[in-house]
């Protein structure tokens, strides 16, 4: 089952231009900046109720985000990621209702979490994550 | 100051197809539907945790959500809503860091709340409210 939104992925060029405006802008702390090598971005998150705001800069031209701001050059929400206490049970039913999947079996993402992501096609434009903590794991 | 995510707003071309990806791929509940008629919008509203999910479809080609759906054809999050106790100290701390503000003043949006919004050219490309439950209001 869904039990809320875990974070926002949002595509920014720069971290340290998108960094302040969080902090001073909207008054938000950065609690701390990781490079995901996998993924080819460096993140700085962001906690704003039980929701994580996480800033994603490419370190790579052949990022998945780097290829999100070549269309969305000012950045934007590049994905919404949704905890679950049952992520292959959560899978199967999106998959039962229609939906394609990115990934059939969830994999192991940043923080703890077990990953995966829906198809934008199949979900209206949004790209979505779900992900659920590892047992014993601190997670975000 | 930033309390929480209060929603997502969210542009779909159409609610008839979108709402049911929402409750059957996802699990999440419809809880109403409502037609804004300032905005130019008919919105389902899902609870996510404490965040709520705005579906927002136009009813008219000059709505701000049809605009963004001529740039995204598929849709996207349209917004990111962040709830605050107090909206004017709000704006007036995004201003003096430089935000450009769309509403310098704060005026009665749907649910009983106080919004105004900030400009996505100030807030790397993420199309910004803020919102305030007015007192005595039950809000959503």
């Amino acid at each position: 089952m869904i039990q809320r939104i875990d974070h926002l992925g949002i595509a920014v060029k720069s971290l340290a231009e998108a960094v302040p405006y969080y902090e001073k802008a909207l008054g938000l702390k950065c609690e701390h900046i990781e490079e995901v090598v996998s993924q080819k971005v460096k993140t700085a998150f962001f906690a704003c109720g039980d929701v994580h705001i996480e800033l994603l800069e490419p370190t790579d031209p052949e990022s998945p985000i780097a290829k999100f701001l070549e269309k969305n050059p000012a950045g934007g929400v590049h994905h919404v990621a949704f905890a679950t206490d049952a992520i292959e049970a959560q899978l199967g039913q999106a998959a039962a209702a229609g939906v394609r999947l990115i990934h059939e079996k969830p994999f192991d993402g940043a923080g703890g979490k077990q990953v995966a992501f829906l198809h934008p096609k199949s979900t209206f434009g949004v790209l979505t994550e779900f992900c659920m903590p590892k047992p014993g794991a601190a997670g975000h």
